[in-house]
C-alpha cells in the first residue's frame, strides 16, 4: 500500500528553494506543504510557481499554521543555526543548506539541538548522491586507484554571488559558499580529514563590479596535507564567467580517477574550420546536480520515514566549516594554518573577521 | 491550487512497464492506478515493486473496476492496435509504445479510434523529448548547420530481444523493434520523408544463440534518400554485446552535428598505461534516456489535462512502421524499394511476411 | 655507417606533391633530386619553397639529365598509367598517389609493368601507416573485437575538388578522389573483400559552385556486403567545409573500436557559457594524417633499399578502383552491383563513363 | 641552393639523448656527427642504433677529433655547467636539457659564458615548441581569455627517476627533474613572473622503492602568487604508473583555456559494458611531446645558422631554477617563501641542501 507523503516546510523561496521545489517534484513520497520567506513578492512568485498555497514570512508562524514533517532550509547562513534549532524544537526533521554554519559553535549547537530532538540532520551535500561520484566512491573503496595520494577538487561559479555571500564577516565568503562542497567531498573520498591549509586569493573583478568589501576575493588556490598524508589542492573563481565547472581528480597509488567534466549536453556541433568544435558546457549547478539534488532529497524523505542517520551529517558539515575556517585564516595570516588551531581555539579565536560587520 | 492527477492504467507490467512506471515516478501530476498484464508473477512482482494494488490480467477487467483518465501501453507491438482501439472506445487517452503497430492498416486503425473519440494519442518516441534532441532540433530549425544534406542514425543494443520481437512474422523484426527510434528521429531532424530504402543485413550470432526464425538478422544498414533529396542511413546491431549505443550525426550545408556519444557518467580511470584510460559506456536504454522518458511522459500527463495534440503523433508513427516496411521489403527482395510501393499497396500486399507463422 | 640516401624524383609540384615532399623531409635516407611539373608557375614556385634545383617539364626529362632511384607520382589519376611504366620501365621505384588509376586495366598494365621491372609499386595508402590505423589493426587482428561485423567509413573533406576530380569521366569523381581510403582500408580492416555495393549520391552545393558536370553529386553513401558476409558503409561529402573528417568504426561480434575524431589539437576553450566550450577541428588532411604520410614513404624508402614487397601493393589499389566502379555503376543504374560484375567485365563495359568527354 | 647541415655533438647517450637524437632525424638541416657518452655500453649502443661512428667518452676528446658547430648536452644536472661552459669556450653553439643547472650561480656561470662567446644557448623547454602550446599562447596573446587569473599545471611522470634525479642534494630533486617543464611555461602563459610560492609534499612510494634518501617526496603540490597578482599550482606525481599527464588548465578574467589531455592515440574500444570504453593514455614524454621535440631542434638548428637567439633562453632556464629553489626551501621550511629570498641570496644559502651528500 502507498505510504503517506512526508510533508515539507520548504524555507527560502529564493534560487536555492526553488531549484530544491523543482527537485523534489520529482521524489515520489516528498510533498511540500507550505512555504516560508520574509520578502513577499519572492514568497508569492514561487509559490505561485510551485502552487504552494500555503505561504509564511516566518517558520514560527508556519509551524503554528500547519501541519509538516520536516523543514528544508535554503536560507543565507546566517540563519541557519535559529532556524534549524526552531524546527528540531518542534520536531521537525531538518534539511540544512550547506555551508552549515558561520562557526563552529553554530556547527554543535546545531548537531546538539538536533540530537535531543531525535530529529533527522542532514546537510546539503548533494555531491555524495550525484551517480558519478557515488560510483567514485565505490570504485575508491573497492582499492581500484589504491591509497589516495593527491585530490584536487575545482568548482568555478558563473556569476557573483549576493553581497552576504561574499563577505568575510557575514558568510565566511567564496570558500565558504562556493567551495563548501569541495571541502566535503575531499574528505569523503580521501577518507582522511585535511591538517593543515595553506591558502592564496586574488581579487581580479572586485573593483569592475563594484566589490568593495575588504577582504574580498574572487580567486583562491588552497593547498593542503590530510591526515593520512596525502596531498590536496581547492581552486574555486566565482564569478568565472564561462560556465560552472565542479570537477575533481584522485590519484592514488595505482592510477588516477576523474570525476566530472566541462562538456554538458552531448552534442557537437561544428560550422567553421577556423572556429572549431562547439559542445554545450555546464552553464549552472542546477543543471549539472540535476540527479545529485534528486537523489538527496530521496534520501532525506527515507531517512524521516524511517528514522536512519542520514548520509550527510552534522558532523560532515562542521568539518567543511572547519576547513573554511582555517584557509581563511591562512589568507588573512599568509601562513600555513593547522586545522588543530582552529579545532582547538575558541569560537571568537578561530573565526575573529565574522560578524564584525554587523551581520546582513 | 494543485490540479488532480492523472489516473493511468500502466498495460503491461514487464520491462518497458516498469521503466515507464519508474519515469512516472517523477512526473508530478501523473499516477497509476491500476496495472494490467496477462502474466501473474510479472503482474505480481512488479505491482509489488511499484506500490500498485490495483492488479488485473486484462484491460477490460481492468474497465470495469477502476476509474482512470488514459492508458500506458507497454505489451508486446502485434497487441497494440487492439489495445488501443478498446482504451479509445472508453474514452481513455493513449500512450503507445513504439513501433505503433504491425502494419500501416493497423496504424489507420488506431489513428482513426483515437481521433473519433477524441482522446490524446501519443506514441513513445522519447528521443523527441530527450535534451539533446530537443536542443539539437533547435538549432537545426534555427538554420545553425544550414540545409540537411546527409543523417546517420545508429542504434545498437546490448542482449537478444525476445522470440516475438526478433521474427519478421510477429513484429518485422529488429529494425522495428530495435531501431523505430531511428525511422523517427531520422524524418523528425530532416524535416522530410524518406523516399527510397536499400538494406543490406546480416546474421552473426544467430546460430550461436540457437535462432532458427527465417530471415533473422542481425545486423543492419539501410541507406536511403529523403524526398528533400538528402540522404541517410540507419545502421543496427542487436545484440551488440558492448553497451546501448544511439549516436545520431546531421551534415547539413553550413556544417555537422552530432547527439549523443558512448560514454556515461563522467568517471575517467587509469590504472594501467598499457591498457589506457576507461570511462563506463552507456549501458541499457533506460539510463541513456532517462530524461526522455520522464519528459514524454510529462508531456503526455500535460496533453491530457489541456487536450493539446501531442508532439509525437500517430501520423508519425505509421511513417516509421511504413520506413521498416520499405526496408524490410528491400533486404527480402534485394533491390531499393520506393516509399510509394508501400503507402500505395494494400496491406496484404505490402508486408507479406507479416503474420505468416500466426503471430504469437 | 650512413646509407646513401634514396634518391627522388618527385613528379607532381602542386599541393600534394608539396605535402609528400613536406613528408620526405622527416624521412631519414629519402632525398628529393628533381622535381617534375608541366605548369611552369608552379614548379619555380615549389622548387624555391623545398630548394630542388633540377626541375622539368617532364619525366623524360628528368630521366635525361638526373640520376635518381625512384618517383613519387602525385599528379592527377588519368597521367598514372603513362608516368609508372615509363618510370618502371626506366628501372625506377614507383610510389603512386592514390588513386591507382582510372579503371582495371590501367591497374593491371601498371602492376604489370613494375613486376616485370622488378621495382617497388607502392599505392598512397598512407591511412595503412597512421599510428591508430596500425595500433587498430594490430588489435583486430588479435581478436580484441572479435570477427568482424560491420564498418562504417567516413571521408568528408572541406573544399571543392578540381574541375578533373569531380568529374566521373576524368576521375570517376568524388567517391574516387576524396573516398579511395575508406575503399581501401574498410578491405584492410575487415579482412574481406566487398562483394555488393549500393550507392546513393546527391548534389547539393554544385549549382551555387557553377559545377554543371552531368552525373556531379557532392554526398554519397554506399551501403555494401563483404565476401565475409560482414556489412559496410562508405559515406563522403565534398565540399562538406567544416574540416577535414575522417572516421572508421568496426563493430565485432566482442565489441567496438572507433578510429580518428574530430577534434585537432588538444585545446579546449570557453568564454561564453551561451556558446559553449569550443576545440579545435582537424583542418586538412595533411594536418590529419601528417605522421601516416611521413610514415608511408619512410616505408617506400625502405622497400627500395631492401627490395621488400610493399604493405600497400597494387593489387590493393586495383581493389579500391573495383569498388568505385561498382559503387559509380549503382548510382547510375540505381540499383546494387556485385563486384563481381566489375571484376569480370570488359574495360569499357566495367565503367563506360570514363573518358566520354575527352579527359582533361 | 641546399644550405650545409648544422653539425652536432650530442653529448649523452642515454634516455633523453636517444629521445633528441631521434627527433634530429626529423629535422632537415641537423646532423650529427659525434657521440659523448663516458659509459662505453651505452656509447656503443645508442652510436650503433642511431649510425654515429665517431664515438668519445668525454667533450673534450670530441673537440679534439671531429669538427662540428654545436652540442646538445642531455647528461645530468650536475654537469650542465661546465659542458656548456667548454663548448662555448670552443664557439660551439649549446642546447641544454632542462632544468638548467643546480643553482643560480650555475645558471648565472651559463648564460654569461655563451653571451661572451657569442654561441647560442638554448634551454630545453621542448612545450614552448609544442604545438598545442604555441597555439594556446597565441591565443592567450591575442586577449581570447583576458588577463590570466589562474593556472594550474600538471606534470606526473610514469617511473621512479635515477638515484641522482631524486635526490634534493644532486638535482634539487622532483620539483626539478620532473616539473621544471611546469614551472618554465607557467611564466610563459601567465606572462608573468612568480613572487610568492608554498609547498605540500608526501612520500607514498619511497619505501617499497627501497628509496632513503632524505626529505625524498613523490608527490608535490605547490601553489604560487605570480607578480600580476594571479595565481597558480604545479602539482607532480611520479612515480605515478598510469601514463605520462602534462595538461595545463588556465583561467582569464573572460574563460577558460586547457592544454593537453590524458587520451593518447584516437582509438576507442568497448568490448565490455561492464568495464567500460577504452582508449589509450599517453604512455611516455617522448610520445606526448613528439612534435614539440623536433621543433624545438628546428629552432635551434635554425638559430645557429641565423645566429637569432633563441626562444628558449637562458633567463627562462634561471626562472626555472629560482622557482625550483623557493619551492624546495618551502617545503624544508614548511612557510611560504617567496622569490626575492632566492633571487637575493648568496647561492650557498639560496640552497644549502645542494651538494651535501657530495654529489653524484
Amino acid at each position: 500500500m502507498e505510504k503517506a507523503p512526508v510533508r515539507i516546510c520548504m524555507i527560502g523561496a529564493g534560487r536555492v528553494g526553488k531549484n530544491h521545489s523543482r527537485a523534489l517534484a520529482r521524489v515520489p513520497g516528498g510533498k511540500i506543504v507550505a512555504l516560508v520567506d520574509p520578502v513577499a513578492d519572492i514568497l508569492a512568485a514561487t509559490g505561485d510557481e510551485f502552487g504552494i498555497e500555503a505561504r509564511f514570512a516566518s517558520l514560527e508562524e508556519a509551524l503554528d499554521k500547519v501541519a509538516f514533517d520536516a523543514v528544508i532550509i535554503t536560507t543565507p547562513t546566517f540563519t541557519h543555526r535559529d532556524l534549524a534549532l526552531t524546527a528540531a524544537a518542534h520536531g521537525k526533521h531538518v534539511f540544512l543548506e550547506k555551508p552549515m554554519a558561520l562557526d563552529l559553535a553554530e556547527c554543535d549547537a546545531i548537531i546538539e539541538g538536533t540530537r535531543r530532538a531525535g530529529v533527522v540532520l542532514q546537510i546539503g551535500f548533494m555531491r555524495r548522491f550525484s551517480p558519478e561520484f557515488v560510483a567514485a566512491m565505490h570504485r575508491i573503496e573497492a582499492g581500484e586507484i589504491g591509497r589516495p595520494m593527491m585530490i584536487k577538487s575545482t568548482t568555478n561559479g558563473p556569476g557573483l554571488p549576493p553581497a552576504w555571500a561574499r563577505d568575510l564577516r557575514t558568510s565566511n565568503g567564496m570558500l565558504a559558499e562556493v567551495n563548501s562542497h569541495d571541502w566535503d567531498s575531499i574528505r569523503w573520498l580521501m577518507g582522511s580529514n585535511y591538517e593543515r591549509v595553506y591558502t592564496e586569493v586574488a581579487n581580479f573583478k572586485g573593483a569592475a563590479l563594484g566589490v568593495d568589501t575588504p577582504h574580498f576575493y574572487d580567486n583562491a588556490v588552497v593547498n593542503m596535507r590530510f591526515e593520512s598524508g596525502s596531498l590536496g589542492t581547492i581552486a574555486g573563481i566565482c564569478p568565472c564567467g564561462y560556465g560552472y565547472d565542479a570537477r575533481v581528480e584522485i590519484i592514488g597509488e595505482k592510477g588516477i580517477l576523474q570525476i566530472g567534466e566541462l562538456q554538458g549536453e552531448a552534442i557537437v556541433v561544428c560550422t567553421d574550420r577556423d572556429h572549431g568544435l562547439v559542445t554545450p558546457v555546464i552553464r549552472t549547478w542546477g543543471e549539472r546536480f540535476a540527479w545529485g539534488y534528486i537523489h538527496e532529497l530521496e534520501h532525506f524523505v527515507d531517512c524521516t520515514r524511517t528514522g536512519k542517520p542520514s548520509r550527510a551529517t552534522g558532523e560532515d558539515g562542521r568539518w567543511a566549516v572547519a576547513g573554511v575556517l582555517a584557509a581563511t585564516r591562512s589568507l588573512l595570516e599568509e601562513r600555513p594554518v593547522t586545522l588543530r588551531e582552529v579545532l582547538e581555539a575558541d569560537a571568537a579565536d578561530a573565526a575573529p573577521w565574522i560578524g564584525k560587520a554587523g551581520g546582513a
